[in-house]
């Protein structure tokens, strides 16, 4: 994917993660070669230099944005927000604020960067929840599953709201005028599902402009026959990371068997290896970057906090595409034509 | 498992399951002849008499008790309670609650079969909602997940109630003084996750009998380091159902990749297909037969829809396992003594 032609310029939050600038710089500076795009890497400024000493930088177009605070794992949202005015998520959401960037990638507290993105970005008009939108590998084309952790205690509403969201960024994504939309819920039937699914059924049945399929269940999640699967945060964030970790515990049992068996199945592994290797692509995470942040005013990409070089590559390379496509604007119009619809709903 | 020593004896809902008494029979018979448990196999009595005509009945202990109706899968459970009294399901519950049977085993609509199981056969004395409990595999011995659907709509207590009864029935099945409980939530910290969670982790870590080991998260489940995890039936049934799915969907990518390429990764399959068929049965939820309904005066289990004779096999065995072991009684006792506890809690 070196398409180079990227004009977007990207604040990467370069302390976030759980390996910090070791695997953030390298990943990132791949990206930036590959795609293009400028980066502008936010931290404490002798941290990443150490990084860039011993890494390639050719080609890449890159600046390092001081910061020199760092939001810590166990610290409340509220309480960087507050109190930690230089963390580098902060100041790259300012970067995105001030128009000096066009998006985000962090792979940090995940609750400091949905809460910096709501109160220093801003949420696009009409979203009162911004929601994590990631993308899961299935049998055919990508699922968009939303949202897996933004909001873990959420009303209808909402997943009204995310569904009009996830059907914007499927249009743009999947370019199809009418991807189709499921509620994850405990059977496919109309009346299955707890009180907040059931209510959401109803709003989002009513939705004439969006092609809602009704309930699905985890297990049409991973057959591809559906574009956009809507839940709350908190069943999102639970079924995301049962996926993967699932996909993990699944690898490292075929791995334990093949050790523990003798040279003929051996032997045979390594002859079907690369049939298996796009299996294992399957069942890697990191091929899709990291969770979007819908619902704000421009582009914010979350990666999961053990993120690889990979992984935070993968992200960058979306995040560029999401600019140059202009993703978020065409968001940003789909939600305003439809908060008539989602008015319409309230007062019905 | 041949162990013929068996004295249960065990109601069997026949006409259950989305493919009925053809692969009902079949794997009744099976376990039968296994356990040596005596079947009552319940349910239309033309239906069921068909399926013996071309089945292998040697060895088996059984006896036919006609009921006229089925509880179809579109009826509410409510309905079936009241108005169809005598549905395969309800005249199975009756033969338990009548003391003809030790227990119940159905594929059946699993709303209607909780349903029966609290109001034909009861509550355990201190439980105010049973819960369905089903072992998964994980990389080393199985987890009980509950409540994986009998329970859309939780209060924290019924939470707290889950993990008295999955504590107990771990310590049974699993020989294990102090099993490790869990709750799933979006992170490990304490004060992650919904309020719901967080009102029942402060109710969990009161508890002085139970080794509460915190929030557990998705990825958790399959790594056999926790031994009992605890949700909602809500959350519970779509892991459970996003687990079977991303297992199957796994298995027809890995086929359709070994089918796509060229000769040697075929033959390299072949001969690794020793080791493969241990990773298929990790994957493969027949293994464990059905989910436990814990919480009733007697042992009642619930299979899948979608059951195979494997499955139904597996579950009576489980069935027949559990009554020899007195599971119910010691879950009882458990419950009793921890209602004293429960009591505290709400007084505190």
């Amino acid at each position: 994917m070196k398409s180079r032609t990227s004009s977007a310029v990207i604040a990467v939050d370069a302390m976030g993660g759980d390996f910090g600038p070791s695997v953030v710089i390298p990943g990132a500076l791949k990206a930036g070669r590959e795609t293009g795009a400028k980066l502008l890497l936010v931290g404490r400024q002798p941290d990443i230099e150490k990084e860039l000493a011993s890494a390639d930088c050719t080609d890449v177009d890159f600046e390092i944005v001081h910061a020199s605070q760092v939001a810590e794992m166990h610290e409340k949202p509220s309480d960087i927000l507050r109190h930690k005015k230089d963390a580098s998520i902060q100041v790259a959401c300012r970067l995105v604020r001030d128009g000096k960037a066009h998006s985000v990638v962090s792979a940090g507290h995940s609750g400091a960067c949905v809460a910096c993105g709501m109160f220093t970005i801003g949420r696009m008009p009409g979203v009162e929840r911004p929601a994590l939108a990631t993308l899961l590998p299935t049998e055919k084309k990508p699922i968009i599953l939303l949202d897996v952790g933004a909001n873990v205690d959420c009303r209808p509403q909402h997943l009204f709201q995310f569904a009009l969201m996830g059907n914007a960024f499927a249009q743009d994504l999947f370019e199809s005028s009418a991807p189709r939309v499921g509620i994850l819920s405990i059977g496919e039937e109309e009346g299955k599902g707890n009180a907040q699914v059931k209510e959401a059924y109803d709003l989002l049945k009513a939705a004439e402009h969006l092609n809602f399929i009704g309930n699905i269940e985890g297990r049409d999640i991973f057959t591809g026959d559906v574009d956009v699967a809507v839940c709350d945060g908190f069943v999102g964030n639970i079924a995301l990371k049962l996926s993967e970790g699932l996909g993990s515990s699944i690898t490292r049992i075929m791995k334990r068997e093949i050790m523990n068996s003798g040279l003929l199945p051996k032997l045979g592994i390594w002859m079907a290896k690369p049939a298996l290797r796009r299996f294992a692509d399957v069942v890697d995470y990191a091929e899709y970057g990291g969770a979007l942040l819908l619902g704000l005013r421009s582009v914010s990409i979350v990666c999961h906090g053990r993120s690889n070089s990979k992984a935070i590559c993968s992200a960058i390379r979306m995040s560029s595409l999401f600019v140059e496509k202009r993703t978020n604007d065409k968001l940003i119009q789909a939600i305003g034509a439809s908060a008539e619809l989602n008015r319409s709903q309230k007062t019905a």
